[in-house]
């Protein structure tokens, strides 16, 4: 299921439409090209149901929001939910301020998501709906161990079934779930965390996946973010070798996507169900 | 000709205004210094014309086009016909909805472009004036190939006379016209476009050109075309020799415009007069 | 204290909020993340009091200013100086337009800067009060050399005693002053240049250094700067024996700053106190 899963993203070449911020947005459409599929960035009102309809998936990305852009991305939603494509929801920060709380909530009531995309902070807030995290980056009482990874899948089926959609929880161990079934998945590397923009380019990659297989919501969503890991694991073995740093794992993480063959996917990723 | 065109970018160091997207504007920023002139970004209305006033040439770029900076786009335009400013377009997407549609026919319209620069898709589109096209990237339907080279010709000569400016197609092959006088351009790599931006980066790299040759508006828009393909070529190939993938290729893609040197440009380009 | 200084910087992970251009806010986000600390970039009304009350440090940065955000830069600012947060102000291009000179104007009436910097073109305009520029890069004019030296110095003297905080002019010779004491720094390669945010990034950097030490204002924004400076020659150093170019230069700037430890830091320093 997973090769086909993987195939189907540049045989369909899904068009991506992304609202989304402005800091990473660059490497978020670099990824989405790399994994084979069309990126489309657009965020205006005027014209976000016109490339919603040309589109395959959506994503909304909460980084940098702004007032201006709310309201596009509560109509580009429901057009996607009319439309009966996927949309993805990344709630970046969504601890960081009221305004980052109260719009997450209200897409949440407008929109249905089929995958919603968060680290363990941003779930956690998500689950308890009260402004608390310290910024953007993962708190370090929120890192998914071993030895916690319970509580996190029993956070991410609450998350799941309250709002009848698959939530995947990124991290050390990355969690995906639809309520029911689980995917754990130990790919990646903690040094993903030092560049900015790798939650939102798993968020993107996501949108390509499901965009190309819209009928594997819950195993498309696992093989974006195994994929993702996995290129940061090899990129991450390259840097070392080569005596670099995180400017340079950047392009290498965006180099290992555009370079992914099937094979080296298959043996690569790490994937359990649970 | 070309020789001098070329000393002159970084001779003059042109001062380039651009309102452009935020998807790959950091990228137009850096190809334009890697060319030897200066970047200069500013879109919001309460200064677009002292930043005009201050420039050597205006790129106007709808890639990620908003109702804020569309009075901006038009307000620099006119400044910079005004003061006889070589005005480059980029109408990234233009098929992709009625906005982009309706806002591409007002600038061109209000504002006299020396330049337009798209994929086959969007000059068809502007040929054609209806919205049309799957998204920001070329359809496969469009490339340009030897065997329907005529007919993209004839499409941007037709499109140049009714504007009465250089149109220039980028794709596998590259047409740039201005109705009477056509070039050819063989330089590039296809995998060009799994990079986002390197079409607004080539139409940046346009107003580089002619913003330091600004009576050379034909010649200055193929050989900042010829430069920005022979600079795709030969990083690709570094790419290839060195198993890296697109992440990198985005850099050295900069890298070998910012090192690039006359003899290099005049042993590589593959310019062709029709 | 500089090797403290440096240390508390991945020790206290300051959080650094930063109301920024778009255009090279990928590399800041990159520096900053690079350097130890986390980077949080939000601009809108609605929540920047909230994003500064979970910070340790305030970056305002006017390079691609716009209307809708001075008045979150203003909110954002006076909230940081009730709570009294380093602020960082880097007025990019401020003689471009009379937009930009009277925006910063009404900034440094409104706000409490502990940091102002700039290139000298920029600080000379502050000093001056008038627009004067050509752009956003370092006027050829304004290049800090042995022989005007005294005449930087001084200048950056009267501008930090005229609004009581430290001005930071970077050149090719760096000055930092507050009034009384001055530092002298001569680490950086003139190619930075070529690269764009360069000045936004080292300004993003200060933030970093003074939010995790805000007791040293002055020598956390010397440090900032001579690190960055630092880095930039051994990345230079690495391209040119590479054969490689800008584009790489970027990412190796990158790479350096999150692989720089304290030992390579203070025998690569080269600070002058005056």
């Amino acid at each position: 299921m997973f090769r086909k899963i993987f195939k189907n993203v540049s045989l369909v070449s899904p068009v991506v439409h992304c609202i989304t911020n402005y800091v990473t947005v660059n490497d978020v459409a670099n990824i989405i090209l790399a994994s084979g599929a069309s990126p489309i960035m657009a965020d205006d009102i005027e014209e976000v149901s016109d490339i919603v309809s040309i589109s395959n998936a959506l994503v909304l990305n909460i980084g940098t929001l702004n007032t201006r852009t709310i309201e596009s991305m509560i109509k580009a939603g429901k057009t996607a939910n009319k439309l009966n494509y996927p949309v993805v929801f990344d709630p970046v920060g969504v601890g960081a301020s009221k305004f980052r709380m109260n719009t997450t909530l209200r897409l949440l009531r407008e929109i249905k998501f089929d995958v919603i995309r968060g680290n363990a902070s941003e779930i956690k807030t998500i689950a308890s709906e009260t402004k608390s995290s310290k910024g953007v980056d993962v708190s370090l009482d929120d890192t998914i161990r071993e030895d916690n990874l319970e509580y996190y899948i029993e956070l991410g089926k609450r998350v799941s079934k309250r709002n009848n959609r698959v939530v995947a929880i990124t991290g050390p161990i990355d969690i995906v779930t639809d309520g029911d079934k689980t995917y754990l998945i130990r790919n990646g590397h903690q040094d993903m965390g030092r560049i900015t923009g790798t939650g939102c380019m798993v968020s993107g990659l996501i949108g390509a996946y499901i965009g190309a297989n819209p009928k594997s919501i819950l195993e498309g969503t696992t093989l974006a973010i195994a994929s993702m890991g996995l290129c940061g694991e090899l990129a991450k073995k390259e840097i070392v070798k080569k005596g670099l740093g995180t400017g340079s794992f950047r392009a290498y993480l965006i180099d290992y996507m555009s370079n992914l063959d099937e094979r080296d996917l298959m043996e690569g990723i790490k994937i359990e169900i649970k």
